[in-house]
C-alpha cells in the first residue's frame, strides 16, 4: 500500500498535525530557496533576511501566548529539548518537584534521571481516572523545598485539560516555579503565560501550531535564569569562553531550523487568523461526535473526560478484548484510518486510566478533520467490535 | 535591497550551503505533503513511510562515512547538539581532555562548562599560524587520565585540514576516545570512521552535506556508551522510566525533523553521486584561485595554508587597515557579495592566526560557486583595498 496514492483518514493529530496548511509548506520552500543563509551568522542581506524569518516566528509565538518580550522565547527543535532545558536547567541537588501522573516521558524521564544522579525528589500527583486533576492535591504535595511544579496542560492519552491557571495562582503566591507542557494544547487551548502564572512553557511547533517537524520552543520568564544544557556558538560574543547571558542567544546554541521556523511562523499566523477559540470549538465538537458514536457501540470503552466536559481532540478507546495494536493495524490496513496504539510515552497515565496492561487506541482530530472522517472511524470500530 | 530579486554572489558556504540542489528542496516538500506523520510513533502506513525517510537518511550517511551500522548514527538538529552529547555524555569528574586551539565554541564552551562545574581538565594544543597541527603535540599533551581527544577536522577560520587519521592511530593504540568535529569537512573531505580511528563524529546536515538547516548527527562507536543529555519519549519501551538502551532511540528523544531529514538524505545522495573527491577538487581549485587573486593585491593578508597545500574552500583575509566588518558590509551593499566577518565562534584560532583583535573576513566557496564568483570577489577586494 502506498501512502502517496491512497486516501488516508488521518486521525493522529496528537502525534503530529497533517496535512499542514499550504502556506506552511510554501513558507518552508520559500525560506530554502530565497533566504537560505544562516541567521545571526553574518551581516550580509541574506543572513539578515534569514534572521528576520526567525524573529517573525518568535513574534507570532509571543502574540499567541501573550508573551511580552519575544526574546524570552528560546526556539528549540522539539518539545523534549525544551522540557529538558527547563527541568535540568532549573533543578539542583536537594530540590523537590511536584509533577502529575499524566506527564509524558519527556517530563518523567528527565525527572527520573535527576532523581538517580543528583538526588532530586519527585512527587507525582494522581489524577482521577478520567485525567482530571484537583489543584488541592498539588497544594497538599508541596514541601518547603519544592522548587518546581510541572503540569501537563492536556493529557496526551486522555484528552483531559488540567487546571493550569489555578495551579499557577498557587505557585506564584508561594514563589514556586511552574513549568507547563503544552505539547497537546499549544494552538488548541488558550494560553496566556502571565494570566495563568506560567514561568516556563514548553511547546511543539508541529502539532497544534501546524508547523513542520523539527520546531518547538521554551518560554522562559524573564526572572527565571536557567543554566543552559547546550553550550556552543551563538553568533554573538564569540570571544567569550562562557555562554552569553543575552536572550535568546543564551538558550539557542548552534544553527536554528530556519526553514522550519518559517513554516512555524506561517502556522501560527494561520491560527491567529482562525483563532484558538474557533479551533478548540471545532475539535471539541468532533471529539464529542466521536465519543458518542464509539460509546454507542456496546463493547467499546472510551477513556477521558465525560461527554459535555472540556477536552481536546484526543479520544482514546479500547474495543472489547481486542489488542489495541491489532485494532490500530486493522483500522490502517482495512479502513485506511491512521490512529495510534500503545502507551503513547505516558505509562503513568495508563496506570491511572486502568489500561497499564494493554495500552489503548488513540484517535485524535485536528484542524483538517471532518465529520465524515469521524463517522468513518465509528463505522469501522463498530464492524471490528463484532469480532471481540 | 531585497534578497529575493537581486543576484547575490554567495560566498558564505562555511555558515550554510546555498542554494541547495533542487532535489533537496523537493524532498523536503514531498515529505511534508505525503509523509507527514510522526516516524516511530504509530504503525499506520504514513508513520511507517515517515520512518522509512529517517532510515534512508541514516543509511546514506552511513555509506558516506563508512559506518557499518546505520543505527550507530544519532540524528540531531545541528552539530552543536551532537558535540554537547559527545562531550557531556562521555566526560566525568577527574577526566582530562586534549583539544586544539582551532576548536569552535561548540567544543570550547561545553569544555569550559565542564571545567567549571565538574573539574574536567582541558589542554588546548596550539596549531601553527596557518592552522596546521603537528600530531606530535597532541601526543605530548596526553596524560594518564586523558579520556578524550577532540579535533576539528578543518578549521572554520583558516581552512586548514588537521591530521585526524594520524591522531586516530595514536588514540586507538592508547584506548583514548577520539571526537572529530566535522562541521567544515562532512561532504567535502573523505571520512572513514574506522580507517581514521574516529569514535565520535559530529556533523552538520546543512553545510557540506547540502541538506536543510535543522539537521545533523553524531556517530557513536558501538563500544562507546554515552549518558544521554536529552531524556524523553522515543516511541519505544514507553513503559520504562529510564531511557532505553537501544540505538538509535537512546540518543533520539522527541520528534525528529522528518522533512529536514528527507532533504538531508537527498543532499547526501547528491554527494555520493558527485563523489567527495570531485567536490573537494573543485573547491580546492576555487580556493587556490581566490587566494592567488587576493594575495596579488598588495595590502591583502590571506590566512590559512600556503598556496598548493591541502585546504577546504574557506579563505579568510584582511584588507590593509580595514575593519573586517566594514569590508563585509561594503562587499554586501556595493558588490552583492555575501561573506562573513568577525570571529566565527573560534576566538582561540584568531589568537593563533594573530587576528584576535580584529577578526577577519571569511569567504567560503561551495558546490555552486563559479570562477566568475571568485573573480568578482577578487575585483571587489582590489577596489576596496585602494582606500585602506
Amino acid at each position: 500500500m502506498d501512502a502517496k496514492t491512497e486516501r488516508i483518514i488521518y486521525l493522529d493529530h496528537a502525534a503530529t498535525s497533517w496535512p499542514k496548511p499550504p502556506e506552511v509548506i510554501e513558507a518552508v520552500r520559500d525560506a530554502m530557496v530565497h533566504d537560505g543563509a544562516n541567521p545571526g551568522r553574518g551581516s550580509h542581506r541574506m543572513a539578515v533576511s534569514a534572521g528576520r524569518i526567525v524573529f517573525e516566528a518568535r513574534k507570532a509565538l509571543a502574540e499567541l501566548f501573550r508573551i511580552a518580550n519575544p526574546n524570552d522565547i528560546a526556539l528549540t527543535f522539539n518539545t523534549t529539548i525544551a522540557l529538558n532545558m527547563a527541568i535540568k536547567g532549573l533543578l539542583q541537588p536537594g530540590d523537590h518537584v511536584v509533577a502529575t501522573a499524566v506527564e509524558h516521558n519527556a517530563v518523567r524521564r528527565p525527572l527520573e534521571y535527576l532523581k538517580r544522579t543528583i538526588g532530586v525528589k519527585v512527587t507525582y500527583v494522581e489524577t482521577d481516572e478520567r485525567g482530571g486533576l484537583d489543584p488541592g492535591r498539588v497544594r497538599e504535595a508541596l514541601l518547603p523545598n519544592t522548587k518546581l511544579v510541572i503540569v501537563n496542560h492536556s493529557s496526551n492519552l486522555l484528552g483531559s485539560i488540567l487546571p493550569v491557571a489555578e495551579i499557577g495562582a498557587m505557585t506564584r503566591k508561594r514563589g514556586i516555579r511552574l513549568l507547563v507542557d503544552a505539547a497537546q494544547s499549544a494552538g488548541i487551548l488558550p494560553i496566556d503565560v502571565e494570566a495563568m502564572g506560567i514561568d516556563l512553557l514548553a511547546f511543539p511547533g508541529h502539532k497544534g501550531l501546524l508547523g513542520p517537524q523539527g520546531t518547538g520552543g521554551l518560554y522562559i520568564h524573564p526572572e527565571v535564569n536557567l543554566e543552559p544544557i547546550l553550550h556552543g556558538g551563538t553568533g554573538s560574543q564569540s570571544e567569550a569562553a562562557e555562554q552569553p547571558d543575552m536572550r535568546p542567544d543564551r538558550y539557542e546554541s548552534g544553527t536554528v531550523n530556519t526553514p522550519g521556523l518559517a513554516g512555524l511562523a506561517a502556522g501560527v499566523r494561520y491560527i491567529l487568523h482562525e483563532t484558538v477559540e474557533n479551533i478548540y470549538n471545532k475539535e471539541w465538537s468532533l471529539a464529542q461526535r466521536l465519543m458518542e458514536g464509539l460509546s454507542a457501540i456496546g463493547n467499546v470503552r472510551v477513556l477521558g473526560p465525560e461527554p459535555g466536559e472540556p477536552r481536546t481532540g484526543i479520544v482514546s478507546f479500547i474495543i472489547g478484548s481486542a489488542d489495541p495494536s491489532e485494532t490500530a493495524f486493522i483500522l490502517d490496513r482495512h479502513y485506511g484510518i491512521a490512529v495510534r496504539a500503545g502507551f503513547h510515552c505516558t505509562p503513568l497515565a495508563h496506570g491511572t486510566a486502568g489500561t497499564a496492561a494493554t495500552g489503548a487506541v488513540r484517535a485524535s482530530v485536528g484542524h483538517s478533520t471532518t465529520e465524515a472522517d469521524v463517522d468513518a472511524l465509528i463505522a469501522a470500530a463498530k464492524e471490528i467490535s463484532r469480532y471481540y
